[in-house]
């Protein structure tokens, strides 16, 4: 992503936005149907909430229907003709089993279960509604928040409860190993992906010899893509960030480039301090600060509404001088704009609206 | 925030969702008033985006007028009917400007310089559109932030230069002492305050050798208001947070009590380990994690869309109960919400939109 101050088209646009290199981002789609290698791409919706960015992912091939993580985006995904959806989450309110079953009239639809009363309440929205829904095991891989613990007696049970009820279908079991996404080299993350593989593959035999086969085996994310195509286990990987990126992966060296960053507008400038226009309301930081694009500048603080910046050596921006700061953590970033500036590589600007609901 | 799993009014809306107690809500309107003890409140928009909250700030007294961060939500609160609008803040780009412009034919609007260039576009945008705009002067009192640093030379120009443009209304100065607003005691914060009055009354009365009076002294927040009231210099206070409280004010004892809270439902249990709905993308998380209300629950780890929660002793939520979580910070965390959801002292839930843009 290169400085945005030169284009009027982008100078019209009010700050804070945030700015898509479509280029970029295409060679990042191209490069994880490269990587995955044969094994499905299965892209995760929730990183950007933006239909028309989920529609580059499938575009670029190599993928077996999409993910989510709320039932609410599985109902805009369907609306908006994406097929194949995975919930890659427990879900459990009424409103959720309802938007999850109004998704199921339009297209296929899966869901996760980890305890006797999903499969409950998953069986019973598939009977008031009249359709089938998809499920997949869950299991613990390491990341422990939702799932069976590996080597649970609970799995086969669990298995069986899915099998016998009707308007449900057992697809497999999905492991997501979202404790291993950042770990700090490559190899340490193809290590974990090892793991995380060694886990599911202990399950998915475990199901197989109790007479439920697991054509679906899905986890993996953006940092352990390759380790989990280098692994074997995983039939689809959930990956979704690779799509635009932000400072996280960047600094773990994920194999992917930025294409995204926010653009705001200078505001005041005191010597060797400056503030932009762009606080915790446009950029999301609980792990971190955004990077400016502009090497002479540094942000130091984070308030609501304001990035204050320290700016090296003579020059740098003035007040009203546009500037670019790199997400740190893009899911809850995206989270926070109702739209996506999109550049194509002609220069025209397109408005893609963050549409997930 | 008593626990809201009784209610089937407040089991229908999907969760995540923001409940607010509009009886604790009143009574830290009403203490905020009596703690002002005559100096005026001029309620912050951006703490909740809400007009509805605002409404409640305006209709409990002691206010002129109201304070905004952007020139968005000054549009908003011009449109909603609001008056003596405060943007608390340098508004620079073009289309905020245009913004100012729009709140500026309805209703009273001010906002902040400090430095010439500001003086220019606010003149230059004034001329265009035929209003007249307030300005105040910004004094850095310690956030190192924005503003004029105390005693600079640029001070008195800069006022002459507002005075001397057509369409600009100088209304006096403003700091804010963001710095202190969490300072772990009351009296850390009335001493911080103290320092924030004497310097902005040092530059009020530079000011006022100039020939150039300040009717209007602004500043502080919620954690400095008494400190503030106490020091005797600023003729309003910018305070927004107390309508609805934090985790981090109810952390360093601000004289108000929490009146919000973070509804989710519990999607996953086991053993000791329970897992909500409530992740980055509804509670805010940038300063420290939210809390949750029931005193055997603990909130140990936030992800995109997840709360993973500790859960000590027997019993403690099973899948599909709700739990209330307390936002640690408020701001960006309303930020992510479409709606507050507004319980009534008889138990009526009311729907209130963050409208604020």
């Amino acid at each position: 992503v290169t400085a945005p101050v030169t284009s009027p088209a982008l100078a019209a646009i009010p700050t804070p936005f945030l700015l898509v290199d479509v280029a970029a981002l295409r060679r990042n789609v191209a490069r994880a149907v490269a990587l995955a290698d044969g094994v499905s791409l299965r892209p995760h919706f929730k990183a950007h909430k933006c239909t028309r960015v989920l529609a580059e992912q499938v575009a670029g091939g190599g993928c077996r229907g999409v993910t989510c993580a709320t039932a609410a985006e599985a109902r805009v995904l369907a609306e908006a003709g994406f097929g194949t959806i995975l919930v890659a989450n427990e879900v459990v309110h009424p409103a959720a089993l309802a938007l999850l079953a109004a998704a199921a009239r339009r297209v296929e639809v899966t869901a996760c279960a980890d305890a006797p009363v999903h499969v409950e309440r998953l069986g019973a929205v598939a009977a008031e509604h009249g359709v089938e829904l998809g499920v997949l095991l869950d299991v613990d891989v390491g990341q422990h928040r939702c799932g069976l613990p590996p080597g649970s007696p609970e799995l086969i049970p669990l298995a069986a409860r899915i099998a016998r009820t009707p308007g449900l279908r057992l697809e497999g079991l999905m492991g997501y190993d979202g404790h291993a996404q950042h770990r700090p080299t490559p190899s340490d993350r193809a290590a974990a992906a090892q793991d995380t593989a060694a886990i599911l593959a202990a399950e998915r035999d475990r199901l197989a010899g109790a007479g439920y086969p697991s054509p679906v085996v899905s986890g993996g994310g953006t940092g352990t893509l390759q380790g989990s195509v280098a692994a074997g286990v995983l039939t689809e990987v959930q990956a979704g960030s690779y799509a635009l990126m932000d400072v996280e992966y960047g600094a773990v060296a994920a194999p992917f480039e930025r294409a995204v960053s926010c653009v705001a507008t200078v505001i005041s400038r005191h010597g060797g301090r400056a503030v932009a226009d762009a606080g915790l309301k446009a950029l999301s930081c609980e792990h971190g600060l955004p990077v400016a694009e502009d090497a002479g500048v540094q942000v130091v603080g984070m308030a609501d509404e304001h990035a204050t910046l320290a700016v090296s050596g003579a020059g740098g921006p003035a007040v009203g001088d546009a500037i670019a700061l790199v997400p740190h953590h893009l899911d809850p970033t995206v989270n926070l704009h109702a739209a996506l500036h999109a550049r194509h590589p002609d220069g025209s600007i397109e408005r893609w609206d963050v549409d997930g609901g």
